[in-house]
């Protein structure tokens, strides 16, 4: 019997990741773009553009699947709220349905990765899950009761803006609160905690590129802590410790099965999951505490794109 | 056609009220009880005898619901934590079900309370709803979908436990964490708040009240409030805004249509929850903050017996 067949497409702040994937999730194409700065006609033109060459090779394909980093109305397909796109406002699903002639499927990007990984990666057979994907912000996605859940209009789940720290400092990307988990436990967030903690410790090998003029990123400490640099160590400690206290939130709340985390930052691995872990298992609430599993995401890069082919795949007939 | 009836039972940290109620939420019978440092097994000996009286007004009943201040278990019916009444460990469904011959259900008291307020009370009409009862602690329930929701295991919804303030003061209750909701934002807060303000503002009646050596509760700061003083209005507000933090989480991870309010706190009313809305329109996300309604819960200290008679009324046919 021939496989089912659609269309993945991750629009992300900066490149589109596209691809034809099947009912099993094997990927047999792929397209990538890169973005910065085009307005909202030029983006939608731009996804337009990669759906028809990834027709080409693919005919037969059902829908469209497209994750975007909105927070998108599912009652109207409207992208609501988009900071790191021109999105705002857009009719989304409704106008790209329009112009490629196919089912679209349009959803929070974070929402496809949850889903992914719960139904073929690091959550598969749990059926409530929480995931964060750490990179300049933190998205999240949630799968309750097998099936992802969205909230009242689908704006829901947006899990890095839980205030972790009432009179912290302002988040950012379009959002209003203050001390969200976005601003103590992001990728961007271990390149702050390692700014500073590059200043206090100038004899390490963070102080000393600091010093040297490079541009310490979330990467760069990722990268010097694996090379065994106890202030970059430090850094990510300071940062997974306060990751744990958003996992509190998680277990406490949702009493999932499994928290994945996933994005850019998971990079750290053990040495950020460690110790947030270590902060769940200190101040998380039994029974809840010791039911979960926090893990790494399974899917790397592709997470987003495969989620959205998943929602096309999964997406109520209409 | 007879009405179906069931029992509620509502153990509270220092009492019982019990109810016979029928399938539309009607009364019929009620049953006190104070309780204070009793061991397990006088507790369950006291639910027991609380029962017996009820069927004897009506014998047809066709179940009981528990509400428990407990994290429970809902695969084995065991309460396994909880903190206010020396329930832990307990197998209380199979026990209870034993003793009475009857079927039993049971779990956490303020999940029942979100059902009763969703099924009939201010979320009525609403299928995602969260609750928090501010009381001594905060207690949360979640309906999502038209469901409780209860996480894996039965010990989800714990909403007064959202870590808000990372480096805050330590939990109480049980709970082994810091800063969590609970902490700023209960009944107790109120208090605590009063406490602090009584000391800089010793014109204020508040301030004489303490001077006087009135013990400052919530109950007193309320009332003082109500009565215009503005010490006391001060305390309250200061709780409101970090219970608006609290629904910040709420409402950009549910997006809710509806937030309840419950608990013996809410008698501060408008005082205590305009300043929450106010934080609320001011820091939570766009769409979600525009389309949630923050009331006052419908049903006062009947709302944990109603929600243990729905929870009977509702429950699993075995």
């Amino acid at each position: 019997m021939p496989r089912r067949r659609v269309i993945g497409i991750d629009a992300g702040g900066t490149k589109l990741l596209g691809g034809v994937v099947d009912d099993r999730l094997a990927v047999e194409h792929r397209v990538h773009r890169l973005w910065l700065g085009e307005d909202s006609r030029r983006l939608l033109d731009i996804m337009v553009d990669v759906v028809t060459e990834a027709r080409d090779v693919a005919p037969d394909i059902e829908a469209v699947g497209f994750g975007i980093p909105s927070l998108v109305d599912q009652r109207s397909g409207e992208s609501v709220m988009s900071p790191h796109l021109p999105l705002d406002g857009v009719p989304f699903r409704d106008l790209m349905s329009e112009r490629l002639g196919l089912p679209v499927v349009v959803d929070n990007d974070a929402n496809g990765a949850a889903l992914a990984e719960q139904r073929y990666g690091a959550a598969r057979g749990a059926s409530h899950v929480a995931m964060l994907t750490l990179g300049t912000g933190i998205g999240g996605g949630l799968v309750l009761g097998g099936e992802l859940y969205r909230g009242s209009t689908g704006a829901g789940a947006e899990l890095g803006h839980m205030t972790v720290d009432l009179d912290g400092p302002p988040c950012r990307s379009g959002c209003p609160n203050r001390g969200c988990l976005e601003t103590v436990a992001s990728g961007r967030a271990i390149g702050e905690a390692g700014v500073e903690i590059a200043r206090r410790r100038a004899d390490s090998a963070l102080g000393r590129a600091a010093a040297a003029g490079e541009e310490v990123t979330g990467a760069l400490v990722t990268e010097l802590a694996h090379d065994g640099d106890s202030a970059a160590r430090e850094a990510i400690e300071q940062v997974g410790e306060r990751l744990g206290a958003g996992l509190v939130n998680l277990v406490n709340v949702f009493n999932p099965e499994v928290v994945v985390i996933g994005g850019g930052a998971v990079a750290a691995g053990d040495l950020l999951l460690g110790p947030a872990r270590a902060i769940l298992a200190e101040r998380g609430l039994r029974p809840n505490r010791d039911q979960v599993r926090v893990v790494p995401a399974h899917f790397g890069p592709e997470a987003g794109m495969l989620g959205a082919a998943l929602l096309a795949l999964e997406r109520d007939p209409r």
